[in-house]
């Protein structure tokens, strides 16, 4: 039914509920896990996202890994490293 | 010779690389873990500590363990939760 790898949420510099509201609405769309990414200083907000899901909305859902990465990005002045990270929840089965 | 459980890195507003030097300050001390912690916006801070540690500094070392949390903040208007990370890095054995 549900696409397994699309169920990814990127998080970035909007308020932190409309990224806990995506990851709600795809667990409630029949999602087993979601992955919440960011890079940066949105890191904190992915943070943030995860726990108010999990302690707010998501009953039984649990975090199955947290990872950490750099990543290189262009920019107009070079090459330049920022940090990511990817938390993934997971349904009760 | 060190203490094991006092080896921890809490991140905060300072320049990055005041943390990255107290972490890889502490495994040249003979550290076999250091925990890096942070809360809050100094989440992301904390993970570029430990990317920028590891990939330049610490030849050898691995992260062991990411670990994310709320915290409840006691202030003037009440409580309030905040976001909270750890980090173990892990020196060879």
């Amino acid at each position: 039914m549900q696409q397994q790898r699309d169920n990814i949420v990127f998080v970035g510099n909007k308020p932190v509920m409309n990224y806990v509201l995506a990851v709600v609405t795809q667990f409630n769309n029949g999602a087993d896990e979601v992955a919440i990414k960011a890079r940066g200083k949105a890191i904190s907000r992915a943070v943030d996202t995860a726990e108010i899901a999990l302690s707010r909305f998501l009953n039984g859902v649990t975090k199955k890994t947290i990872s950490t990465g750099t990543e290189v990005i262009e920019t107009e002045d070079g090459k330049t490293n920022v940090s990511s990270i990817e938390i993934v929840l997971a349904a009760p089965r």
